[in-house]
């Protein structure tokens, strides 16, 4: 038997699913952030690629892959679908288990499926520098990556405290030939702004991506890019659950369950959107979404219009959110602390199509330990909440299922993060209501 | 066309080729140090498992890869060939050039094919707990993993300057619940000695072999394990070949270089050995050997026998060594810092059957650069090596060769080294010949 299914590459999907027609109730649109009302796109020109603005709003099923994407992608995709063998033994599971590996692109997770369309179309439309903010950095390794296979400048603003934490990550960007700036900075307004008050201010991901913002707005050559959350990010990511819907036919196999991480809802998107159309015929499979109890924005979030950053600035989503002023505690799962969710998931876990749980940290490292020791491999933090839930969804699955789950990074320049788990310094941090309350008191008022 | 070049599981190779009997001239036999009598079998036994000591000498053309074994092979065997058209288009190559990715394994090298049968061959003999040397952490992790793989204890020293300077090797050793020590340690004799003459000794690999053997030595339940250098090393190593021979004919292709970096040179053997009988049968197949200049024992070492340590525990071999007292300068590929070669590919070099290049530091850093610009993915410093002497050949191939080089690991954990290319601080260390000199003075007088 074989337990790596690899798809050829003349297999690899042409075009990416865009789930937006086939969505049971239409999106609420996106608003302006200081009138509320209704956005219209060109105000979106200033900052996004004209391609992506058009993605984020489009109604075509399929939406095609360009060949110098493809190109690109031929690098490290089709990835391997991968029965998990040794670890349905240690758990006693009477279910299969696989996993799909985005760990294995060459910035090490998922990030790179949207990383390389958006720096393609921006390049196209004469944009010569790309600025983003990144946290953890995985994001920010992802667009230094795809900029340099385009020839592009790249431009990255990390939080000061991982900034300072995960060295390795600025010299990975250096490397693909990125610049990169601990946030707050003295290259924008809002990072002196920050900097005059607290010199010693250690940046949030909210301030980064008002840093990132402001230096697209204020140069011509320059559009700002975001790794999740907007639609056109989850179409890109699309290419993750197409391929995994062609392996699994190669093997007769049909998923039961299909399990993603969710922090911004991109890697999770990727992998069970193009599954809707299947599942709004009748199919029996449950999306499973897993998030941190930490930062838990579908279990504990409200389903509301708020904004995407803390500053404020980004346009007005209809999201599942703890509120844009919400500070979540510091996990380690650095890419799964943000306050919202994508707004394509909000509207499915609404319909009631997202079954999503929360999971304290040490037991995802623990899952994250006993995958290590028996697949082998290092997860990434983020990840080891997918395996969490995976096993957490295998031990009650009917005996027989399915069990699908996205292994969406490794986690080679995160083991500060294991050294932490195995001293046991590490929290589970039980999120107490007000704090969520108090939160989402901050968030606009919006009719519709 | 397919670029990557995935051969099914079904088609993984069942067997190792062992190049012993095949060798034009036999392999001078291993001596004692003490004695410098030609050593006998029984002589290893505290030290080594019993089926290694058997593969060591063995005369089987073919030795069948145990199920087990395999099984833990499959948790990422067959690697991926993987053609890298973008590197080919930016050296202007008018060949083909490809590359064996041996990186995607979970300790992220070529390692884990031996780490693997050593762990299973001891376990089957009853030995509880493995101790080896590490310097870079290579060999360490791939240990490590073999041993959560089987259950196994495993008992690392490494080099304690590495130690210092790269502590998520041990964090990872740790996690595959490994267990780890600064070498010299207070846990052996040498390394008390060691501590007693100099408190702050930052160690060295020769110690930190002493240590580990020692470690073997005095403890029943515990064997000791070498990553390369030994034949049985190199017999493990041989899957690669065997693989990529597969490869190379499912798409048609017949090599025409295979290069690949050497240290104690088994990454290099695994690739090669296999098309040893073609070439014997006059293929015009060119074995490419890049090493450093730095330690350049194939290029200026003398062929002789000599320690494989530099406190004269392990056995003598007749291999080509700047000598066992020769202390490499601190380049960063750490895999590569070894004095000697294993005997096979010196065997094979005195037959003329290697042609070994060595290479600066700076120009292999450059390579590896360009290699991530192009492919996308970072490679280890010892790769880098072979990326360097892949284009190398590739510049001056006649038109249509097929070049394949060994791309034996990542360089994830190895990020300060390219912060140190980036800010321009690596040395390309010139090795006077009195160096060499010198060192060569302190080896062992031996007949035969």
């Amino acid at each position: 038997m074989e337990t790596r299914i690899n798809l050829p590459q003349s297999e690899m999907p042409k075009a990416w699913y865009n789930a937006l027609p086939d969505l049971p109730t239409p999106l609420a649109p996106p608003r302006d952030p200081e009138t509320k009302e209704i956005l219209t796109p060109d105000k979106l020109e200033p900052i996004f690629a004209r391609e992506l603005i058009k993605q984020e709003m489009s109604s075509e099923p399929l939406i095609e892959i360009p060949e110098p994407v493809q190109d690109i992608y031929r690098l490290f995709r089709p990835t391997p679908l991968v029965r998990a063998l040794k670890l349905e033994k240690a758990i006693g599971a009477k279910c299969r288990i696989y996993y799909k590996n985005e760990s294995v692109s060459p910035a090490g997770s998922h990030k790179t499926n949207t990383s390389v369309p958006q720096v393609y179309y921006n390049k196209l439309e004469g944009v010569r520098r790309l600025s983003t903010e990144t946290g953890a950095g995985q994001w920010g390794t992802a667009l230094s990556f795809a900029c340099s296979m385009f020839d592009m400048k790249c431009t990255v603003y990390m939080v000061k405290v991982s900034y300072e934490q995960k060295p390795y990550r600025k010299i990975l960007i250096n490397s693909y030939g990125g610049e990169i700036f601990p946030s707050p900075s003295d290259r924008t307004n809002s990072g002196r702004a920050m900097l005059a008050k607290d010199p010693d201010c250690k940046g949030s991901l909210g301030l980064a991506i008002s840093e990132a913002v402001e230096d697209a707005a204020t140069h011509d050559d320059t559009r700002y890019t975001l790794g999740s959350v907007l639609n056109h990010v989850l179409l890109h990511q699309t290419v993750v659950g197409l391929e995994t819907e062609k392996q699994l036919a190669m093997i007769g196999e049909k998923p039961d369950y299909l399990v993603g991480c969710v922090g911004g809802g991109s890697n999770f998107g990727g992998l069970v959107l193009p599954f809707l159309p299947r599942k709004l015929k009748g199919e029996d499979i449950t999306f499973v979404a897993a998030e941190p109890r930490a930062c838990p924005s579908l279990t504990r979030g409200s389903f509301r219009y708020d904004y995407g950053d803390m500053a404020r600035l980004t346009p007005l989503m209809k999201m599942h959110t703890l509120g844009h002023a919400f500070m979540p505690a510091p996990i380690h799962a650095g890419g799964l602390r943000y306050h919202g969710e994508a707004p394509i998931i909000s509207n499915l876990m609404e319909e009631g199509l997202v079954d999503a749980r929360a999971y304290y940290q040490n037991d995802c490292f623990e899952a994250a330990l006993l995958f290590l020791k028996t697949e082998g491999f290092l997860p990434a933090p983020e990840t080891s909440h997918a395996i969490a839930s995976a096993i957490d969804v295998a031990r009650n699955a009917k005996p027989g299922s399915c069990v699908v789950f996205l292994y969406s990074g490794h986690g080679m320049l995160d083991l500060a993060s294991y050294d932490a788990y195995l001293r046991g310094n590490l929290e589970n941090y039980e999120l107490p209501q007000e704090c969520i309350d108090q939160a989402l008191m901050m968030c606009p008022t919006v009719e519709g």
